[in-house]
C-alpha cells in the first residue's frame, strides 16, 4: 500500500521574527522532515553562497527571483517531494511565500507573474498550510542584534580567527541594513496581504512574545488546519 | 534625439556547430556588440563554472531552465538592453532559443512553459533574427575532437600545469559526452522545428563547410531579414 502523501507546512517572515526557531519547534513536535531555503540542497548551497557573497555585485531583481526558484526546484526533487511521497510530514522554513513577499511586494516585481513561476518549479507541490510568524520592525531588528551578539560571544570562546568573527559581523550588518524599513513593511504587509487572501491555508501567528507562547499559538494554528498531523503522531 | 534601438541577433546551434565563430565574425563585420550565454556577466560566470562543475552534481531539469533563466535575465539586464537601448547592434552566442531546443526538446520541458519563462527573464527582449547553424553529428564530434587537440596543444607548449592539462581534457570529454545520439538529434530536430515555425525571425544555415562559405550563407541570411544593419554600417 502506497502511504498517504504527507503534509507540508512552511514558515515564512522576516529575518529575525523566531519563524526559525518555530519551523524546528513544530518540525520535533510532530516528527516532521526539517528543511529550508535558501540553500537545502548541494546546488542550493553553492547558489546560496553565491547570492550572500558581498563579492557578487546583487543580481537584477528578475535574476534573483529565477535563482531563488531554481534553488527551490532542486528542493522539491531532492528534498520535499520525497519525503512527501514516503507519507512523512515536511516543515520547511521559508517557501514559495519568501518569494512573492520578497521578489514581489518587497521589490516590485508582479505578484500574479511571480506565483506562475514559483508554481512551475515546484512543479505544483504547495504548502498544506504557510504560517507567518508576525513581528514589527523593532522586535526583529532586536533580535537580529541579539543573535549578533551572541554569535561573536561564541566566536570569542571558541577562539574564532579574526577573518571568521568579521565575517559574522559583516554578514549580522548585511541581513540589518537589508531591514530597511519601507522594504521591511512592503514585505510585512506582503505577507499579511497573502495570507489575508487565503485563510484556509495561511495562518499569521503573533511573534512578539516569548517563544513557548508563539510555539503554542503555531500548534493551535496547525492543529486547526491539518488536526491529522497530530492524530497520526499520536496513533 | 534617442538613438533608434539596435537590432539583436542571436546565433544557435549544438557544441561543434561552428556558431560561436560565426557570431564573431558577424559581429566584426556589423561592428556589433559580441556577447554570449552563459556566463557573460559576474553572476552569469559563477552560475556558469556551477553548472560545469563536476564537482556538483548535475541539477534537476527545472532548476537548470531556471538557472540559465537567471544567466539570461541578467544578461539582458547589464548587457543586451543597455547596447540596444544606445542604437547598437548586439551579437549574441547562444540565447532563449537554447532554453527551447536543450531543456524542451533535449530533457523534454513542454515547449510552451520554457518560452513562457524565458520571455518573462528577459522582460520581453528578443531577438530579430535567430540564426541556427546547422550540422550533422558527426561534424560536430569531429569539431569537438579537434579542438580538444588544439587546447591540449596550446596547451603543451605554454607549459600549462598538468592539473589544468586534465581538466582541459575532462572538459571535452564532458562535452563529447553530452554528444548523447539521441540527445543530439532531439535537440537539433528542436532547433529545426523552431526555425520552422518562425521563419521570418529565425533563418537555418548549413554549418557542414569551410568557415567562409557559413560566413556568405550567414550573411545573406542577415541581409534578406535585416538588410539596413548592413546599411548602417556602410552609411
Amino acid at each position: 500500500m502506497t502511504p498517504r502523501r504527507g503534509r507540508l507546512v512552511a514558515f515564512e517572515g522576516v529575518d529575525g521574527s523566531g519563524k526559525s526557531t518555530q519551523a524546528r519547534i513544530l518540525a520535533t513536535t510532530i516528527g516532521a522532515v526539517l528543511t529550508f531555503e535558501p540553500g537545502a540542497t548541494g546546488l542550493g548551497s553553492a547558489l546560496r553562497h553565491l547570492l550572500l557573497d558581498p563579492g557578487h555585485p546583487e543580481p537584477e531583481v528578475r535574476a534573483e527571483a529565477l535563482l531563488m526558484a531554481a534553488d527551490r526546484a532542486q528542493h522539491v526533487a531532492e528534498v520535499i517531494r520525497p519525503a512527501l511521497e514516503e507519507g512523512r510530514a515536511v516543515v520547511t522554513d521559508r517557501f514559495s511565500g519568501s518569494t512573492l513577499a520578497y521578489q514581489g511586494y518587497g521589490r516590485g516585481l508582479p505578484v500574479g507573474e511571480l506565483s506562475q513561476l514559483v508554481a512551475w518549479a515546484t512543479g505544483g507541490v504547495e504548502p498544506d498550510l504557510t504560517v507567518v510568524v508576525d513581528v514589527p520592525l523593532a522586535v526583529a531588528r532586536r533580535r537580529l542584534e541579539r543573535g549578533a551578539a551572541d554569535r561573536l560571544e561564541r566566536g570569542a570562546a571558541d577562539r574564532l580567527e579574526r577573518g571568521a568573527a568579521d565575517r559574522l559581523v559583516k554578514r549580522s550588518a548585511d541581513r540589518l541594513e537589508r531591514l530597511d524599513v519601507r522594504f521591511f513593511s512592503r514585505v510585512r504587509d506582503g505577507y499579511l496581504e497573502l495570507a489575508g487572501a487565503d485563510p484556509l491555508r495561511w495562518s499569521v501567528v503573533d511573534g512578539d512574545a516569548d517563544v513557548d507562547s508563539v510555539a503554542a499559538a503555531v500548534r493551535q494554528a496547525v492543529e486547526q488546519r491539518l488536526g491529522d498531523v497530530f492524530d497520526e503522531e499520536r496513533s
